[in-house]
């Protein structure tokens, strides 16, 4: 038999390990010859553009390497399989593509739109008698997934927007003017990864002083008010606000719409920098994260790189097990010591599901998170990843 | 006798490594008793705030947690003094708080704004018979300094730039649709940290596929012909662009004058990216490396930080043997094997002037760095420090 696999979504720095994860576990299998890989996620299986991996992931440093190489090695997509009853040309041709491989097996690496494809896929091959198994691996940086614990691709990101805010915290705080530092975070609608920012605490940080989520209330008026009231106790402020936090009052705000139909917002970050100008007059400016808070894999959490490899390879024993139209979940088990154990959840329990953070952890005001989600967010960032360095930079996997 | 020393100008990762350099030669020369830090640069030797640093640097791990912190544990200040015609009150009371204080020799690490201050206050304080000497320690991440052969804090940005632009193309790279990604770095006058981007094309990176730097004529037409070019070769084309590219037309770019007059821009890569929308019309995206260029001490350049450390103890040797208003320099013997020498050289020489990006190293369609430029920058970005991490952050040394 053979097996195939594909990456969706945005980047993280996680998904190349889950890759690997499943790649190795196929080569641990005697009943598993090839490992294709579709190229730009589903699209790939439906145009028939596969590639053998065993021709191009060669040695245990080629894995090693993709394994910490940020992205989607095998390309992405943002393609929705449209609903069986309406149109059901492009599962015919998945199908047809499977059987001509003898794939018996497809892993699809993504977020709650890929689980989509998943539940989606799963069902027609259910029902057109086909056995051929459909596993969602999950990752995302945003961590809004459902059922899951946390996301591959989370930890990672988290401990690269914590490394970062503190040194950003370290640059602020030279001058002996007073300033207000706002730093744009993703998450549109849930704030999992601005809310990691208190893992800083740990560390003795006091900053940020203010951490604003998309799940709560907020306003201008508010906002000036909680910088106001910090500025009375710190030269420099500093903000963290999700990307998705809302100013209802701000018609200026551009509003785009990708493919799957969310709202695509950028800029909070610049509505706060003017507001800060315009209001309180003093030093500011806006810092946005952007695409480096998914794919700065040189500072990546060893713990999540770990745990996407075997997530990875465990999906790949529940398909042969006769699983399909699943997700694949990490359980925790306990906080500290930090345990978990994964497990696997139906795909239609995740797909176009969101997850979002815990009330239970926002302080009343709204502006700060409680302790208690620190013991929720350090086990993810924890350890360090040996990068492969060259020249001074770091060696990322490339196909040839 | 005593010594004391200042930190100036915008934060770099490098600053503190000087400053430990500075501290640690010192302490093994029995001559000097107290080592002062200047809160604030000057000013703090203008409003008497002076710190022992040997009550606050008391361990060997002090030392290393300093070394990789990045940013002015002492604070900065962007203050110019007056010409001493003109106004000669503050020399006046600088004078009397060195004296107040012993301090025989006083290091002040900065960029070309801080060698300004060395050479006046040199001058002055020859000028009133005193026999207190004042020794420059570079730094700037612009690496626009005359004389010396690349600037402390130079290195470790272009490190960061490097391994995050990389990190950037793997992000760009995985859709199958056209896109344009513009890459913002800092340098209002010179492109220095900008065209080291060259050096991914030592670890087979071909992108940056276009390179624009202040020294060049800019125009839309030949950018938007440039991306149209590139195109027909790449899917995703990947854009590096100094901050002070002018785009003369546009005259919605926000100008903003900083206190020595420096005019300050902001926005050349959203200008481009409203360029690729309004006349290409593919997927575009900007950003801006922001502060994090300057200040990412986690993927710091290990040459960068040695060379600081030793150019500051350099500076100190130099006080003693009887130097003043001098800046300390690298000179560079060789490429490869990499080898410099530290020296002095005028602070006059270098106060309020840059140097900029060799017209040699630059294409004839003034839109690419050549091949030459690799040998030169590569030596800066060698190595990395072993951070030390607690909770899964790096540690950052703080004041207590």
């Amino acid at each position: 038999m053979n097996i195939a696999v594909a990456q969706s979504g945005g980047p993280t720095c996680a998904i190349n390990a889950s890759l690997v994860g499943v790649f190795k576990e196929a080569l641990k299998t005697p009943e598993i010859d090839a490992v294709f890989g579709s190229i730009n996620g589903i699209e790939g299986m439906i145009k028939d553009e596969l590639m053998d991996l065993k021709l191009v992931i060669r040695t245990n440093e080629d894995m090693e390497l993709l394994r910490q190489t940020p992205s989607t090695v095998l390309g992405s997509c943002r393609y929705k399989l449209p609903a069986v009853e309406t149109d059901d040309e492009v599962y015919k041709k998945i199908h047809e593509n499977l059987t001509k491989h003898r794939i018996e097996a497809f892993f699809y690496i993504g977020g709650n739109d890929s689980m989509d494809t998943v539940d989606k896929l799963s069902a027609y091959l259910k029902s057109v008698g086909s056995d051929i198994k459909v596993i969602g691996i999950p990752k995302t940086i945003d961590n809004d997934l459902p059922v899951t614990d946390h996301t591959p691709g989370f930890g990672s990101a988290a401990k690269y927007v914590a490394a970062t805010v503190q040194e950003i915290i370290r640059d602020s705080s030279v001058y002996s003017i007073e300033s207000v530092t706002i730093v744009e975070i993703m998450g549109r609608h849930a704030g999992w990864l601005t809310a990691s920012t208190c893992v800083l605490r740990a560390n003795d940080e006091i900053a940020p002083h203010l951490i604003y989520l998309p799940e709560c209330n907020f306003s201008a008026e508010k906002f000036l008010e909680d910088v106001r009231s910090m500025q009375a106790k710190h030269k420099a402020v500093i903000v963290a606000v999700s990307e998705g936090v809302k100013l209802p009052q701000d018609s200026k705000r551009p509003v785009a719409v990708d493919n799957f139909g969310h709202e695509y917002l950028s800029g909070i970050g610049k509505s706060l920098e003017q507001l800060v100008k315009d209001h309180i007059g003093c030093k500011v400016r806006s810092i946005e994260l952007n695409v480096m808070q998914r794919c700065s894999s040189h500072i990546c959490s060893k713990t999540d790189i770990d745990e996407a490899e075997l997530i990875g390879s465990e999906g790949v024993k529940r398909a042969l097990a006769g699983e399909t139209g699943k997700m694949m979940v990490y359980k925790r088990l306990s906080d500290v010591p930090y345990v978990i154990t994964i497990e696997s959840a139906e795909a239609s329990a995740v797909a176009n599901k969101e997850k979002f953070f815990p009330r239970r952890w926002i302080n009343d005001a709204q502006n700060d998170i409680l302790p208690e989600a620190e013991k929720y967010f350090l086990p993810l960032i924890q350890g360090e990843v040996k990068i492969a360095m060259k020249n001074g930079m770091p060696v990322h996997f490339k196909l040839k």
